[in-house]
């Protein structure tokens, strides 16, 4: 076995040691922070991701208020409660948990959070802060994830070449804002191909930093990458198998297998870029609550 | 003289004429399109620009107010005054010219004026829209008029290398935006470089529309042109030429005449992407004035 594993568990472990020792400091100061979580509708895998959250949030001191809309919910009810949690200045920071039923405009909800409660980053202002290179907005938790284990792995990104697979506004675009920024940890020359890109095998082979975000199983083999290459696999995708207990398993982008060998570090999946966007999440939260703070 | 030239002049013309037909239509319906336009100091470059905005704003039938501010004003005072403008339903953009003096906070600047009047594209909800995809909001003038120029030129960018030399605010960052995107006339894939990328030369040569926005005289060599593909120039750089009656001329960031016998579609410069600028501020401002009767 290479070790060549970027741990994902591990370093999102440190990054909540160091965000109980912030919650602490806050709460001597009498300060807690609070997220809100808003999930619409009984959408199984939004329940798992949301009881993570606040199983995680209860852990390092931050409270969380759940918020369950049944699947009917109109857009209008949605707004209505978001501006309460707006205005109300005991809540620092606002997550509501995508996908939200088809009726309701995703792209509104977002942008009804208040920018300094976005704790999630989807805000267009926080988006828009993050490509100028304003360090005062919120960075979305899965990219931010992501540049910190390439920054706590030792990657250096000044002058690496980074493809990104994938073009979604969740990770491919935030990712490319990040790494293209002028200055330390970034200075990446960055390339982002999606479905209709040409030649994709021969750009990811020119990668040093390879990050797969596109939603294809098992989608970057072993040809595709440069030997040393760092290789970020952010992929979550469901593949039939019958002799799996529940008739399929989770594959990421990667075929991890075959790429191990040649990689020069790579992330496991499970266990490589999920425990990031947690670990962010809980960051964000607690920097909300002390720009919320700061401003009274 | 090969005839290979992307003719900036013809088709910001094509497109006053769009917006002269545009103002005409609102005229009929009560509404005359106002800009105004924010000059700090005495900057010759900025006076020569605010003054041909001034007068195309004026042959297009577009009323502009020109506020005139000294170069000592303070940040408070500018922003007083954009305040007083935002809050002005008879003004429908606001555009501030660029360099300020450097005791005014830019950033804050373009952040004050309303997103609904900022015609230049500049405010952050305005960036992060234009990267997601959302095309509510305003596309930066530079950027969106070489978008216009590839589209009226019948260059095809679904599939296409693109590779964009820097990563200003002002043209590189959004110019990958647009061409990022999903959807007809973008659907690239793009790469963004910069002074920290290592083998430019190669990446440029892998480029089917190759963007020059770095501020380098006569950077792109013919050596970095692959045969055939589309080149694009935004530089405008000063480089001293005693023979010159100032004793300086304006090239752009490509060496035009080794470059222009080997691309298959090439800009003049001057006369490339220069009148598209001023052409997508009209448009943008004609715009605004239309997005402003809406919600009355």
């Amino acid at each position: 076995m290479i070790d060549n594993l970027i741990d994902g568990k591990a370093i999102a472990a440190a990054i909540h040691e160091e965000t109980a020792r912030e919650v602490e400091a806050l709460l001597k100061q009498g300060i807690q922070p609070a997220v809100a979580f808003v999930r619409v509708g009984e959408d199984p895998a939004s329940k798992v991701y949301v009881g993570m959250k606040e199983k995680m949030a209860a852990k390092l001191g931050i409270k969380s208020i759940l918020h369950i809309l049944p699947e009917s919910t109109s857009e209008a009810e949605l707004l209505t409660l978001l501006n309460k949690l707006n205005a109300d200045r005991s809540v620092h920071g606002i997550l509501v948990q995508a996908p939200l039923p088809k009726h309701i405009d995703q792209a509104r909800v977002f942008e009804t959070v208040l920018p300094d409660k976005d704790v999630d980053g989807f805000h267009p202002v926080n988006v828009g802060k993050l490509l100028l290179g304003d360090t005062h907005g919120f960075v979305p938790c899965t990219p931010g994830g992501i540049h910190e284990l390439l920054i706590r792995s030792g990657v250096e990104t000044n002058g690496a070449n980074v493809v990104i697979l994938g073009r979604g506004n969740i990770v491919g675009k935030p990712m490319a804002s990040i790494l293209m920024q002028k200055g330390p940890h970034a200075n990446a020359t960055v390339t982002i191909c999606h479905s209709r890109s040409r030649n994709i095998g021969s750009i990811c082979r020119d990668a040093d930093i390879l990050i797969a975000a596109l939603g294809v199983a098992e989608f970057v083999k072993a040809d595709m990458v440069k030997p040393g290459a760092t290789v970020i696999d952010v992929g979550v995708n469901r593949i039939n198998d019958a002799n799996a207990p529940k008739g399929y398993r989770l594959v990421g982008d990667v075929d991890f297998n075959a790429v191990q060998p040649i990689a020069g570090k790579i992330t496991p999946n499970p266990g490589g870029v999920g425990p990031m966007t947690i670990a962010m999440l809980m960051k964000n939260t607690v920097r909300a609550a002390k720009m919320a703070n700061l401003k009274q």
